[in-house]
């Protein structure tokens, strides 16, 4: 028998649904809200301490809560109406857990290839954007993500969500722009910084060295910090009415033409 | 002075709120909402008649809304509370407008090119969706988009509003599946269609013909029809954790490749 908690006004709860809500809290003790099945799953893949495991029976199994007693410290059943407080909007599958947030530090890093591809996102402005980011990081197995001056911590429900995920495998840091350009010139990546002015059409570049493809906001685009350290600004080519196109699917342009080049490897 | 209307109870108010929200009384009517000034003047630009529009005075000027009157029959004054009810979510540009919709039948298609490409997505689920592949294919400057099996009408306030207005200015088609398919055997169509299985590397195939790109559901992918009807099936190599890709970006992906090897032209 798990140990069980039926009020949604149970001190824990409470504290979890902050957890939840405010990035302030996530920062304060470095722990985090996760709910659904695949993401569980894939945070324990990311080596992620999962300390907590919070299940409301009807919908997740009392032996698939035993299951995960391997991995958590503390399993409990949850009723209804505290799994409704917990649950982010429209979740089904009956499991929440506390994980333990990492470091990701530029120093923390850990870059797989000798010839890493990164992305680079700077203050991408919504939640689900750096989810869709991450998803694309994940599919052309990328080296690294890394959030230069970020607008909300990645353990954002909303990222967490939209990345279906990803968040909790693929590697990330998060710094300040001008730490982030200093790293990549200390590790001699060639920097290309996506715009519209003084650039070049982004499939005449060579990104078969190590490179970092680097994003900038929807309305306002990169810094010029971004202009002045690239190796080269490169653009899409816009031939349409509205110039403008989703950073997620910019970026998917971006790193596959990298990825083609690379044949794949 | 225009025609005012102060009352959220008006007739005409009430009937434009199902314009809004029911692709029934769109479909009845031939008439959709439209709101916002960029989606306006694209509206215009894609030669949509606009019968009325609807202008909430401390939001647009009323000079602003007498240089619309060389292009619409009918301007009224409304007021905020009626503004309200009518706007979608978050709207604050305090314009309104009811158009015509047009015909989207694949006979109706207009390819400016004689090498054409073109994009096919298959019962796209969700609006958001839709408005970004139009997006895409507004940036790429491609012959047309063809919705096939749709799940929505492309009138749905979320598809104009994620598509910031290019839903106006793309050549859109809407038909059944196998309507769609005789369509581009009939005109001599390379069909690549966007699967994981019994498929090849889409960056190893050659789109420099007439071509179009097919893409399904993130959850069910295409159906049996264009895997038996494709010139050849591709595919995005998957290399990550989990095995899916947002459908804008991988149709980005795909479109920018096809882009790339016709040289931009």
């Amino acid at each position: 028998m798990h140990k069980s908690i039926t009020s949604p006004q149970n001190p824990l709860i409470k504290q979890l649904i902050q957890l939840k809500e405010k990035s302030r809290e996530r920062k304060k003790t470095n722990r985090f809200l996760l709910e659904g099945k695949r993401e569980l799953s894939l945070a324990i893949k990311g080596g992620y301490d999962i300390e907590t495991l919070l299940y409301f029976p009807d919908l997740f199994s009392e032996s698939e809560a035993e299951a995960m007693e391997r991995y958590t410290i503390e399993i409990i059943e949850i009723s209804k109406e505290v799994f409704q407080k917990l649950a982010h909007r429209g979740t089904t599958e009956g499991v929440i857990a506390v994980g333990k947030t990492k470091s990701h530090t530029l120093e923390a890093l850990k870059l797989r290839s000798k010839n890493p591809l990164i992305l680079v996102a700077e203050a991408p402005e919504k939640p689900g954007n750096v989810g869709a980011l991450l998803r694309t990081a994940d599919a052309a197995n990328i080296d690294a993500v890394i959030i230069a001056n970020p607008k909300s911590d990645i353990y954002n429900p909303n990222i967490i969500r939209s990345s279906v995920g990803c968040v909790f495998t693929t590697e990330i840091a998060v710094a300040n722009t001008n730490e982030v350009i200093s790293y990549l010139q200390k590790y001699n990546f060639n920097i290309y910084s996506a715009i519209l002015q003084e650039s070049k059409p982004y499939h005449t570049q060579d990104y078969t060295l190590p490179t970092a493809i680097v994003v900038g906001t929807e309305a306002t685009g990169l810094t010029q910090e971004w202009r002045d350290a690239a190796t080269q600004n490169v653009t899409i080519p816009m031939q349409g009415i509205i110039d403008s196109m989703n950073v997620s699917v910019a970026a998917g342009i971006l790193i596959f033409e990298a990825k083609r080049q690379r044949d794949f490897k």
